[in-house]
């Protein structure tokens, strides 16, 4: 079965978990339009693409045996002190000096990490160039609820207080690798989310180039809702708006499956008839950690998916 | 044939890559006094061993096979750019992240990286903590030739005029590695050399554990003498003054063979006589790149220890 899983941060690393434990043929395609953090000091010294996504995905997908798995720890590792080094993954600074070593080609770059690790699937960027997410997004000024702000990029995005009302990329059309086309026209799943709903999940759709390749695609599309809410993107946002927010951005790409975890849905006949309305079927299970904490348990995660896959 | 190379910078990586031809059972011993480049600007910001020549030492051991051969090139990788990254080269940052990730056990971080590149050998720190080197440098002035400053740092060393009157480490006596003591005990041959003679070679006759390692070792010690002097350290000094510098600081070592390149040496009878006079044979032979540039060619410097080794 191959899959292909659309996303980006903590919430494509808990799809893969998932995902891994159902396929060998596994290809991430992971946002770009980070700007935060170590990816952003990154992006602002070198013309790399960021890299803090792609190497979470990497080392969620890193094989189990010890030296893989150190591999991954090394990845992950920031740095500490109070210096100019502090808080860098090491795997970004791996990552943008084999790509730097390949002429700016990320997908050598990340094939060399993939064999390091020795992945249980491939990590593609969804664009060539790095990607700046522009919002609108919504007054808090409750004397003018209409009135709106345009931000640039993803920490100015997550930072603002208001609903996001509308989001692009910039570049408006940017180039995707040939490997992305081809994974996403070959799939017989593709997975959207979880995550930052309008920064990790949404830019895939509003790439021309990959919403074509998905609307072309004769994979079933499964979608999964986040638990909660995410402050600055989404706030106050159910399930079932999260998926409002997605069908208003879908254009032709077709929905099939819709997967949310029962507890977190408030309005469960609204959510049905928003599935039910663009022909896709609703899978309600226990997809949260059993802990309660807001995050996506792998092995439910995947025992849904897996039903999902076998019901087909 | 158990070979231990102590040294540091090219001139290590050098005589591993010939002793690499000749034995599987390798162990650099690495000099860890550098407070320049890369490394210097790692040690202002963490507490760990100046990385650089480490990682040198490990480049020149990886494995032959296209992939470890990768992670050597992403080892000796240097940022580009001009930022804060921009001159480090990616294997510092690595060594570096593991290091600390490991609670500051470079060996252990050391044999990870090992591990990645297949190495043909072992790569050593020379002591546990990083070390300074504290030199008593001759003046420049004519007026006064008998005049001396006191410089610390193996930059400052470097770039200061005047030869070297005397160099120390600072501290005096740093704890050495349990298996630098284990490798030197058990060594069939010890090599010193080539390399910077005061930064990357004397320092480990310097430190009082390593010397005592090694005047209690029954290895054949073997020293590499350098094809012509190095600005800063070692102005005008002909192959026989080095030997001159190195019989000074011996102390208990005993000395067996040394080796010099037939053309690089003035004073051939003055070399032979420091020679035989500490009880060692003098190998003349042609080690020195045929292009005609100040560097040891691996094949005849491997040609020579070869021989040398033969003739035990």
């Amino acid at each position: 079965m191959r899959v292909v899983a659309l996303g980006g941060g903590h919430g494509l690393a808990a799809a893969l978990t998932a995902w891994r434990r159902l396929t060998r043929e596994l290809t991430a395609v992971v946002t770009v339009a980070d700007d935060g953090g170590s990816s952003g000091r990154i992006r602002r010294e070198m013309p790399v693409l960021p890299p803090g996504d792609l190497r979470m995905a990497l080392a969620a997908l890193a094989g189990e045996h010890p030296r893989t798995q150190e591999v991954a720890r090394l990845l992950q590792h920031r740095f500490g002190g109070s210096g100019v080094l502090a808080g860098h993954p090491v795997g970004n600074l791996m990552l943008t000096g084999l790509t730097e070593m390949h002429g700016g080609d990320s997908v050598r770059a990340l094939g060399v990490l993939e064999e390091l690790l020795g992945a249980q699937g491939r990590v593609l960027p969804m664009a060539e160039v790095p990607l700046d997410l522009v919002a609108t997004v919504a007054s808090t000024d409750p004397d003018d609820p209409q009135d709106t702000r345009r931000i640039r990029g993803q920490v100015a995005i997550a930072s603002t207080p208001g609903r996001v009302r509308e989001i692009r990329v910039s570049p408006a059309d940017p180039p995707v690798p040939d490997a992305v086309l081809r994974a996403i026209a070959e799939a017989d799943v593709i997975s959207l989310g979880p995550g930052s709903w309008y920064t990790s999940v949404l830019p895939h759709l509003l790439v021309p180039r990959l919403r074509q390749a998905l609307e072309d695609s004769p994979a079933r599309v499964v979608v999964v809702l986040n638990l909660e809410p995410q402050p600055g993107e989404t706030d106050g946002f159910s399930p079932e708006e999260h998926l409002g927010v997605l069908l208003a951005h879908l254009g032709g790409v077709s929905l099939h499956t819709v997967i949310a975890d029962a507890a977190a849905v408030v309005d469960r006949r609204g959510l049905l008839s928003a599935v039910q309305g663009c022909g896709a079927e609703l899978v309600l299970a226990p997809v949260a950690a059993p802990d309660g904490a807001p995050r996506h348990d792998p092995a439910r995660l995947a025992a849904a998916l897996a039903s999902m896959v076998g019901a087909r």
